[in-house]
C-alpha cells in the first residue's frame, strides 16, 4: 500500500457518502439515469452506472423517488424525480451535513476535543 | 425498505466517509484505538471498533500514522499520531472536502446542472 492508494481510497470515501443526497438534489427536475450520471461526473461525484442505477431503484423502493417513463422519443427513457418523502430525506441529510462540516472544519483547524 | 431505513442509510454514509479525515487529524495528538473511537462518537461519526481497528492498522501500513507502545501503565497501549505523509493527505481530504461541499451547497439551494 502506499501514499497514492491512500489518497484515492480517502476521496472516494468522501465523495461516495454524497451520492445519495447529490442525486436527491439533482433530481428536483426530472431525469433519466445516464443524464444523472453526467450530471454527478459533472460536478466532481464520480460514479459508475453500477453503483447510480441500483441505488435509483433503491431509492424508489423506498419512495424517495417517483418514476415515469417518457415514451416520446425514439427511446424509451425512465425519468425518476424527487418525491415529497425524498424532499425531506434530502433535508435531513443536509442537516446532519452542516452537523458533519462544522466537526470536519473544527478539527481541521487543530482542535481537539482530547 | 421504507423512509427510516433510507435516513439510516443515508446519514451512515454521509458520516463514514469522514471517519479517515476525522481520524487523521485527531490523531495529531497521539491518542490509542478506544480513546480515539470516543473521540470521533463525541464529534457525531459513530463508528465500531471492528471498524476504527483495521482503519488505523491500514493507514500505519501505508505510512499515515506511526505508532509507539506505551508501556508507563498497567495495561500497555498502542499510541497512534498522524506522520508528515498523514498531514499531506489531511490536507488533500480537507481541499475535496471544500470542494464537495460547494457542490453539496449549490444543490441544496436549488441549483440544477440540466
Amino acid at each position: 500500500m502506499n501514499p497514492d492508494e491512500a489518497l484515492a481510497g480517502g476521496l472516494q470515501e468522501l465523495r461516495r457518502g454524497t451520492v445519495v443526497l447529490a442525486s436527491l438534489l439533482l433530481l428536483r427536475a426530472p431525469g433519466y439515469g445516464y443524464a444523472l450520471l453526467e450530471d454527478l461526473r459533472g460536478l466532481g461525484f464520480p460514479v459508475d452506472a453500477n453503483t447510480l442505477y441500483p441505488l435509483l431503484r433503491r431509492l424508489e423502493a423506498q419512495g424517495m423517488l417517483v418514476s415515469e417513463w417518457n415514451t416520446q422519443e425514439a427511446r424509451p427513457r425512465k425519468f425518476y424525480r424527487i418525491s415529497p418523502a425524498g424532499e425531506r430525506l434530502a433535508a435531513e441529510l443536509l442537516a446532519e451535513w452542516d452537523r458533519i462540516d462544522a466537526s470536519v472544519r473544527r478539527l481541521g483547524q487543530g482542535g481537539s476535543t482530547s
